[in-house]
């Protein structure tokens, strides 16, 4: 964003202002009928002032994916090894909900208008896709070295994306009523439930616990919880069972 | 595609040429550079008859897509209850890779440009698009009056393009050498073992006991649940397992 520079602190008004008559004359005239002369005009400013703030008339309609596309970057640059891979992109994924989130009006208002407008929907489509490429960025080099790790990588980052936008678009159908927040994360659930740490596909059919009953007793009291796909391989079975014994 | 009226049972050559024509351009001047009066030229028509095949230069570098939508369309409409979802999704997603494969000069050439051209990359980004849309449309059907059945079904559907494009485009980076079909079922193996029937995410443990105690169910649907005391024998614990997985 050409302005972020002249003033990190905070969104100058300027440009608010040119986001403000913008979204005014699209809704007043529809957005093919309004043009960046009569944006500009609206907010008091020329047409040379519009460009120093958004590249096209497009921009103006999705004036925060640059800022969040460089918050989630750096979100996803700052996390370590601790962080488990799936829950951090998803963690990433709420950062872009929280920009829908901050100015409800404004989101369903965009979102009418990206429905009307073919330009827009691809303009959309391709701010999506670099979402979606800096999750499987991040997730590439977490499962570097592992079988799988670029397909793995993509296809996490293309779910949660996927599951995000179907909560985020059922609030913005619902004209920003309801709570955004509950719904990402019940949809960002059930992707950690498919491919977060323990339940990959190709994680170990067997799981098997050594759990203490009641009270702490004499070492022969544990009892062992084993849970098997009944599909799985019987040495894979008695292998998980050796190690929760404590055997081998 | 406004051809295939008139001559469904093959490609009029005419759009062929034209298709040959506008690579040759492409290739020896630049994407940007060939207009669609040098395509038409260079394949002996007129302006108007490139318009007759094409609505715009863009499509003519992606002249398959509308009929391999059409197809897929046709395919998931003409599936039925007896075919599992997630794998049917997965066969609409072969008939793409089935049109690449078919011609791998072409379509290692149109990646090429792809790369290059911002605009075709964007044009591409919306044709990926109307293919995950027909495929959750199908899965939101299958999966109707199931408890977040449009969640899974965009899910699923994202999951699968990601899979078969991080399949698809290793294979255009290898210049088309290799087997794109092995390389696309592998990755779409990965999905189908993520979400196929009886490992969907939301599927409750409790019911997974109950149908290894009720009547048995298809191979891998069932789950088996050993408790065991720790101190007993390894051979009496296996013993009882393999009674448990009915293998002895």
């Amino acid at each position: 964003m050409s302005s972020s520079s002249a003033a990190p602190a905070a969104k100058p008004p300027m440009r608010e202002a040119l986001v403000a008559a913008a979204f005014q004359l699209f809704l007043e005239r529809g957005y093919e009928q309004t043009t960046v002369d009569d944006i500009a005009a609206l907010a008091g400013v020329g047409r040379r002032s519009f460009f120093r703030y958004f590249p096209s008339k497009e921009d103006v309609v999705f004036p925060d994916h640059e800022r969040c596309l460089a918050d989630m970057t750096a979100f996803l640059a700052a996390g370590g090894e601790e962080h488990e891979p799936v829950r951090r992109v998803c963690d990433a994924a709420r950062l872009v909900l929280g920009m829908y989130a901050e100015n409800p009006t404004f989101s369903v208002q965009r979102y009418r208008l990206t429905k009307q407008v073919p330009g827009l929907r691809a303009y959309e489509l391709s701010v999506v896709w670099r979402y979606e490429r800096a999750l499987a960025e991040y997730l590439r080099g977490r499962f570097a070295g592992r079988p799988d790790g670029t397909l793995r990588a993509d296809v996490v980052a293309a779910a949660v994306v996927a599951a995000h936008n179907n909560a985020l678009r059922s609030w913005l159908r619902s004209d920003g009523l309801g709570d955004a927040g509950a719904a990402v994360d019940h949809a960002l659930g059930y992707v950690q439930k498919a491919f977060g740490r323990g339940t990959e596909p190709g994680a170990s059919p067997v799981r098997a616990a050594a759990v203490t009953a009641g009270e702490p007793a004499g070492p022969g009291e544990d009892v062992v919880v084993l849970v098997s796909r009944r599909d799985a391989p019987l040495w894979r079975v008695v292998q998980e069972l050796e190690t929760a014994l404590g055997r081998c």
